[in-house]
């Protein structure tokens, strides 16, 4: 089945899903959040959106007017799309708690109070009468800033040679740069999500807030391995690999610099910041920390504070004197991110209890309580990325994303809209999720053959069940339909190792809601965090065990909020303090000391009734 | 006449002088400043030495007990020498306000509070109980300290190759070094006095304040010019030689550490600090400012606060991550020498009206009278250094350095103890006051034909005035005499260069004395600061007008002050506010901007009476 392509404004996101999904889904998979209180029944009328162009299903509704209507206004929840589509989502319909995140283009969203501050100063000349020397000239009109060695050292010179004007940036209490002219209108910073699998910048002009460009490279580390675990074991076998992956890290960071600078034309020593948030690996390896510690019990990072050193420190391209910012840390591997992605839900302050969980293949949980804030990093392996799966895949073009069973068909989505080569993780959730719906699969997990299903099964899924060397399988999609020429199948073993991930995931939550003496139905709401979160049906992951099963209204994706988290930091001064405080007050739940681990564990292997 | 060796102790410095000068003269002469509240008439019995080898004679003393004479002492003042002598010098006898500067090897002078501390620490290893990360483990034990990036980035991995023990030393709040095992026995630190002429280094033991070592070397920027204004002038030409300048004193402090570290095997890694005090040219060269703003109206500085700035970021071969520390500079050509003369001084706090005068090309004075600090800088130019004089020279090997009218002869002494090929500031300083003494010159600075002088002045003298190309001279040396087979003449003109440079200082004073509205005879005290401070002859100084003429009591030589200052600001981490106090406190008077300067100039022409 062809995909459509859906594209949203004004943030100008497009992503490609099915014929007949909702306007609403499409938008959470672009990773913008409407809102919607009422779980997609219609009834609140919160999610209006405008389609600009394209063709769509819509159902009437009372919370629209006739002269809405006629405009292309409908509820989100309650249109399909049926063609490509355009989709403008204005701002009061994006959902407020996690409305920032969206704002591309936006100016507005912060109170703008970036560290760096730009002043003009214009000096008055020495002369015979006012004598003092040039840095307290200076300072007199500027302010008692403190000067790096490098502006002092080239002060008098500058001065002279520029008619004694100039701009000076400063941050916090430090001169970074001295330039000639009036340039308090160029000031820029950059937000970088640095993922495992990919680094993702964007560019800030710091005078307005206002995002100028993102953009993203495969994390080049991925050539030393695929996950943390493997590249802190490469440099634990051998320290050279240290310099290897920091210094790859850091010629990824510039390839984005460069790409950022391309795109907009800012001038890179006018960028005076960068605020950095990623998993604790990633950020150790950044900084030429050897990660060692956390390839081993009790799993020991280097530091929890959030630090700064210099960009000329690191080789990173940018005005050699800007700070750049790495997130604090909370314990072993919840890192940076994860820290990131409480501050971006400004979770110690929700009045309910609250889940944050972001599924890698280390899952990180954060529960918020009653002021309290416990985390826990659960180990899930790469199954959810595709890993050791038959037929998996990384989210890739070829790989099925997207897996529905309707009464007379199953339907699937494939990324790029050619045909499939394997499945990634959302699928895998999709046909599991699906397979025990239609009670192919036991509670337990095992497979039923086709002659022991139920009579209620359609016989076009029962007709799926194969009997294969490794025992019984449940056929995707068969050979003449796939790319390779063979059959693309979810195996018993496929489902074991799902389950392995998901009891991990789900004996984290488990321990951090009997910490807090909470039952999961206690629970104000659920946030998916990272980008693996955006593409999952919550459905189905409920189905599965993943998260908890709560209404879906009080499940919501936060996108990107690594990347959020580091842009608040940028854009926000006070957040350097908020998520030192949000790291020092969270408990790390070291779960595989938590002597209930293994019991929680082996109940959580058994798929929810 | 051959001249003696004098030998003291426990200072260990020798000095050569011409028989029959009194131990007084020598210790001074040696820069070993003996108490002398009677001017050397011997009534206050305060300047006991002990002659222990070496012929003298003395005046017999009622301030001397039988026993004391038995066992050698003397009263300094008293007691010429007419032989090589090794004299010691009791604590007791050593001049009060300037009793700290001949600590060489004492280690009881200062209450000794470094910026450097050292702190062992045995951190319990991380356990299944305790995962805190290592900074935070290190944090716990040593304090909340900065950690430089360098640091901690080797830290993980530091700890877990240490069995988690170490040591670490801390300045200012900021970790400077992680080291293994239990090192706090060895924590050193060097003060420098970083002259135009020469460059001065002394090693300290921080933990218990021992000078180890004292080191100098000549300052190799004199192959680019003798003094600042040449330097500064070759930087204006061509901005090529600031590199060639800062490069060169990078080198001599190192090889001065060099050459420290050798005499004492300390580890050049555990040095941790360095204080600098130089006059403003060097002071900013030594950083790779351009100084080029010194060689022109109205003479502007770079900075006036006390600098830091890394080893590491200089060049400097110890600690890289220690900070080397820059005295504060008053303004124009008063720089950190004379904040470190005000320090070691303590000038601010003394009750009289006091006078600290350092000559050399640029004469430092500077005037504190009630709380308030008057500090000038006169270009007296190269003349007391024995340029611009027809026979003049450095106080090198060949110069004579001093000059003695007596009735039957004339005497001088050559440094080196050679045959003279020149005279030096001092002998030119002496000769003038000797000339002047005996009418051979009038107050204008004329000399007068054999014919004209008075009746009275020997004719041993008298005969030595001749008249040659440059008209009439003063002959010292005779061709026989002198090394270069030519005479060694004082001509007309030679008294007129000195007329300049003394006229050019006592101007200057005056113009101090003018601004506190007190006259010279109000002084408590004149403080002779500097190398060629130490070399002349008080009397004849006062005589030439190069100093204003108080009793001789009244005047001290306080010897290398920039080096003691230096050390004082290493030992005394209170030392820094102070001399950032000392230099924002100090009124910086331009004498090329007095409007009454010409006046006093022309006044200072004339010798006084």
């Amino acid at each position: 089945m062809d995909e459509l392509k859906v594209s949203f404004l004004p943030a100008n996101e497009d992503v490609y899903v099915l014929p007949g999904t909702s306007v609403l889904e499409a938008a959470e998979r672009a990773g913008i959040l409407i809102e919607n209180p009422c779980a997609s029944t219609g009834t609140c009328g919160k999610c209006k959106v405008k389609i600009i162009s394209g063709h769509t299903k819509q159902e009437p509704s009372q919370h629209l007017s006739a002269a809405e209507t006629e405009e292309g206004c409908c509820l989100a929840c309650q249109t399909q799309v049926l063609d490509d589509c355009v989709v403008e989502v204005p701002r009061e319909s994006l959902a407020s708690g996690v409305r920032q995140i969206l704002s591309t283009g936006d100016k507005s969203e912060f109170d703008l109070s970036p560290a760096i501050a730009k002043k003009f100063f214009a000096l008055s000349p020495p002369s015979r009468e006012d004598f003092v020397s040039d840095l307290d000239r200076l300072r007199h009109v500027l302010g008692e800033y403190e000067i790096p060695y490098p502006l002092l050292k080239s002060l008098p010179e500058f001065l002279r040679a520029n008619s004694w004007q100039g701009t000076a940036s400063i941050a916090s209490g430090r001169i970074v740069s001295i330039e000639a002219g009036d340039t308090r209108d160029e000031m820029f910073g950059i937000a970088i999500d640095l993922g495992t699998t990919s680094i993702v910048g964007a560019l800030f002009s710091l005078t307005d807030g206002e995002e100028m460009a993102v953009s993203a490279v495969m994390n080049p580390q991925t050539n030393y391995g695929a996950d943390v675990i493997s590249r802190i074991n490469l440099i634990r076998e051998d320290a050279k690999y240290l310099a290897k992956l920091h210094d790859t890290c850091i010629a990824a960071i510039n390839s984005i610099i460069a790409s950022l600078v391309e795109k907009t034309g800012a001038d890179t020593a006018k960028i005076y910041r960068i605020a950095i948030a990623g998993n604790s690996t990633m950020q150790e390896i950044l900084m030429g920390i050897d990660p060692s510690a956390l390839g081993e019990l009790p799993f020991v990072q280097a530091f929890t504070e959030s630090q700064t050193v210099l960009a000329g420190e690191l080789g990173i391209d940018i005005n050699p004197l800007a700070e750049i910012l790495i997130f604090s840390q909370v314990g072993g591997f919840v890192g940076g991110d994860t820290v990131a992605a409480m501050a971006t839900t400004t979770i110690d302050e929700r009045d309910e209890p609250t889940l944050i969980i972001d599924i890698g293949t280390n899952g990180e949980i954060v529960l918020a309580n009653e002021g309290s804030l416990f985390a826990a990093s659960a180990a899930a392996g790469p199954a959810l990325e595709g890993a050791k799966i038959s037929q998996g895949m990384r989210a890739a073009d070829g790989a099925i994303e997207k897996i529905v069973f309707e009464d007379d068909q199953l339907v699937f989505n494939v990324i790029g809209n050619t045909q499939p080569r394997g499945i990634c993780g959302s699928a895998l959730i999709d046909v599991v999720a699906e397979l025990l719906r239609y009670g192919i699969l036991s509670e337990a997990g095992r497979m039923l053959s086709r002659g022991n299903v139920q009579d209620s099964c359609p016989a076009h899924l029962s007709e799926r069940i194969v009997d294969c060397e490794e025992g019984l399988a449940f056929e995707i999609a068969s050979a003449e339909e796939s790319a390779g020429g063979h059959p693309i199948r979810l195996t018993q073993k496929d489902v074991s190792e799902l389950q392995l991930a998901v009891g991990a995931i789900r004996a984290g939550t488990q321990i951090l809601l009997a910490r807090c003496e909470i039952d999961a139905s206690q629970l104000g709401s659920i946030l998916m965090a990272g980008a693996f979160g955006n593409y999952i049906r919550i459905k189905n992951a409920c189905r599965i065990g993943l998260i908890p099963p709560l209404p879906k209204a009080k499940i919501h994706f936060i996108g990107n909020a690594a990347l959020y988290g580091a842009k608040k930091c940028l854009l926000v001064q006070e957040s350097r303090d908020y998520i030192d405080r949000l790291a020092e007050k969270t408990v790390h739940v070291d779960l595989s000391m938590d002597p209930s681990f293994q019991e929680h564990f082996a109940t959580a292997m058994f798929f929810p009734e």
